[in-house]
């Protein structure tokens, strides 16, 4: 059982009001070096039999589920 | 300008709803080799100054605000 970890994130282009929120929050809190906060989701995924394969099935998936590919990157990282 | 992540994810005791239907989802449309899904949040933060000490404000950010430590767990990289 191998597990592969996707980010998913906002485009640099597109706005990221929750993260400035945050950014913002962080501020009145007093924490100074805060200069900026971008918010993602992150998935674990399972995967069973081949790694390679599974790599592949869940490219597939971020593109077609889990990212919107019009306002979203993804990564994808194999990690165990 | 250093970046710090943090990754915000339900403690293991703790159902995830949300990942368990996209698991559903993706078994729906094919994807085999996926036998589970938790999902997180994940922030990107830019940090001015000292790296140290950028870290150790955003590790008591995480505690107080980007995470609720009843239910979630988080992580602290410093990637940049």
């Amino acid at each position: 059982m191998a597990k592969i970890e996707v980010y998913v994130t906002y485009k640099d282009s597109i706005l990221d009001p929750q993260g400035q929120a945050v950014q913002k929050a962080a501020a009145k809190l007093g924490f100074d070096q805060i200069s900026g906060v971008r918010i993602g989701k992150y998935f674990e995924i399972e995967v069973t039999g081949d790694v390679a394969s599974a790599q592949e099935q869940v490219e597939k998936l971020s593109n077609e589920l889990l990212a919107n590919p019009n306002m979203e990157t993804y990564r994808v990282e194999v990690s165990e």
